[in-house]
């Protein structure tokens, strides 16, 4: 019932508790919707990449969800951040990180936060010729570059960033001429998002680790670092398969040293991007239930009293969602529901076809598997304000993030 | 060349202008990304409805972009306000729109929105069973039951609402029996977004009159008001058919006077709700041009410095945009070209393929027909701050919307 919401989660007489915190009281408290993180999760995550790899430098993804909490919690289990753009980056200083904890990434950066990746003493990852140059010109202090393998990931069209024709990296023949300017520390390869299959990624490394070897043969160079990227999935709904951080990562850290031994070469450092692994399932999103309504098709519509403002991932991506009546959690279903948010367009629906016991107006809605790539693309369409952020851990709730007030909406209107 | 900018849009020297002033002199003034409406053309636009349709009363569907300044030129043209939620009132009243020029929509109100619309005497469209219990204890003045004709509009599956089987209104039959439980003053029918052919809407006008007789012939009842909603659409790219404001008013002018004639109904008083024809193409996006980057398979990207957190269009109904270099408009192309963003995935394209001269880094890229959808719908997506926007007319330019801060990414953080 309850297994894709976070490890603590319970339903103690029925009720949806996360963290041991009751589900109608942190709607009662913080109001909803409201995405909670469950502590113990976030942490669990974030120690099974450390052991998976202990000697690889872990960087949270922070557009997965840019949070100050979430990047001190982390850097208390040993990791950092990788940023694209400056306000990421503002972010992980604001959380504390140490530059040298910090890798600044992105297929167009700005002069502005070139300076500001030198000022950080933060890596960059080179992805276009004149980043180079203006790094130089800055000072950076470390540089990567980003190549494109050409490997189709099994993803969304959207989220694939490693096949030939991809706006990230450079074609392997640009990535040599790139090395052989000089400065160049290390190699950047992320094949994409939302993977649950470990095909694309072995044959990422092995394509990555047969480029070293020519890198080496071509330019007596090899990279004291090699960065995978994120990309590990998790499971959103019922029939999802899973695939646990430990295989991932193990895939990654045994085609590297089988790699590197075939090919004679040193082993690199190991740098890997963790984002949706870290922060997915840690999260759930608590609607209100509010319209629920019979049309004419003999679809039941149940509304929320959020939508594609704040989770826009159906739109974008045509992901799949699932949940429980927060209250009622052990009940039998009563039928099948669609969940739509309360935005002015039909494709706003969070959930086409959900099995759920008769929604009654006032119920909570539990969205499992919404911490990642939800708050952190939000907008206010509608003139709807972005949603809260708590933390749950043994019985208590700390607000991360508070909500949007109708004031905020309004502040940039000069 | 400029036929889809603004009506003041001309390129003198071969430099684009809009509203007298000069691409480069906005960007220097107001950075970019920037959004640019033309004062002339919002108005002619207002206008144009205002002459269509003279003893309507048409009403800014404030979510097309919530802008205080927007709302206040329109009601300078005799607009009110259409509005979905909470957020949108507080525009509308914030710009000195009163109660009686303000309808509320949504398929999801919160108990706060209907006493907030009950508070400033807006009009209140039913659009389940308990909206009308709601509004009826909160004291709303006017009400309108919005309902189903079931007619499929020729858009993207997202923005058709009139279906049958759509989250928005009530089957007729519903709708029949809210209206004889009293208390409706008015029909609403809306069956979709970016219209650019007549035959739906025509089709829509004759079911609505048709609806009506059966209203008055089974309850005796027949609306003071029936509003016909919005859904003209704009043209984007050449090659988009035009249908101009008076053709596409006209259609439900003359089909609403000629159903009532043949039904022997007294003629309503008429509500438009237009959005996307009264901002869309009175608005341009200027881009900075960053990265350009030829790839593996011989596409070469130009690398914008916003992307999908300003325009998220492309991602979430596939729509085209058209582009132009501000500071070259009439030098000849140089080849085809693909705008990305500068967002983490290979998703972020605001234009697939644009023959353009040569881009350089620098460059400005002038996007027209981005004044509706796009900053409404804006994220902080990769923490890119939220664009500016200016108002343009007779060589001067006027802030309407600061440019979001860093500082203003974190004010949430707790």
């Amino acid at each position: 019932m309850l297994d894709l919401f976070p490890d603590s989660a319970a339903a103690p007489g029925g009720e949806l508790a996360v963290g041991g915190v009751a589900a109608s009281a942190l709607a009662a408290e913080f109001g909803t919707p409201l995405l909670v993180y469950c502590e113990q999760t976030l942490r669990a995550r974030a120690r099974a990449y450390r052991e998976a790899a202990p000697r690889a430098r872990i960087l949270y993804s922070v557009k997965a969800f840019p949070s100050v909490a979430l990047l001190r919690l982390f850097a208390e289990e040993g990791l950092g951040a990788e940023v694209s753009a400056l306000g990421e980056l503002e972010f992980a200083e604001r959380a504390g990180i140490s530059g040298a904890q910090i890798l600044v990434d992105g297929n167009n950066k700005s002069d502005e936060e070139i300076s500001a990746a030198a000022r950080a003493g933060a890596a960059l990852v080179v992805d276009a010729f004149d980043d180079l140059d203006r790094a130089a010109a800055a000072g950076v202090s470390s540089l990567l570059v980003r190549v494109t393998p050409g490997v189709d990931a099994e993803t969304h069209d959207a989220i694939r960033t490693g096949h030939t024709g991809s706006k990230f990296g450079l074609p392997p023949e640009d990535a040599l001429a790139a090395i052989a300017r000089g400065g160049i520390d290390g190699l950047h390869v992320h094949i994409g998002s939302q993977l649950l299959a470990l095909g694309a990624l072995r044959m990422t490394v092995d394509w990555l680790t047969a480029f070293m070897a020519r890198a080496r043969a071509e330019l007596g160079w090899a990279p004291g670092t090699v960065d995978f990227g994120g990309g590990l999935g998790i499971r959103h709904v019922d029939g999802d398969p899973a695939l646990p951080v430990d295989r991932f990562v193990g895939a990654i850290v045994d085609g590297l040293e089988q790699g590197c031994r075939l090919h004679g070469l040193p082993l690199p450092e190991l740098i890997l991007e963790p984002g949706r692994s870290l922060v997915g399932d840690g999260g759930v999103t608590l609607y209100r239930i509010g319209v629920v309504k019979r049309t004419g098709d003999a679809t039941t519509y149940v509304a929320i009293d959020g939508g594609m403002s704040d989770n826009p991932r159906p739109q974008l991506y045509g992901a799949h969602f699932t949940g429980v009546l927060a209250t009622r959690v052990v009940d039998p279903p009563a039928g099948t529901f669609t969940i739509c948010g309360k935005h002015c367009e039909s494709g706003d629906v969070l959930i086409d076809r959900l099995a759920l016991p008769q929604p009654r107006r006032g119920d909570l809605l539990a969205v499992p598997a919404t911490g990642a790539y939800t708050l952190g693309m939000s907008s206010n369409y509608n003139g709807v304000p972005r949603p809260a952020a708590v933390l749950v851990r043994a019985g208590e709730a700390r607000l991360i993030r508070r909500r949007e007030s109708l004031d905020d909406l309004l502040a940039l209107e000069a």
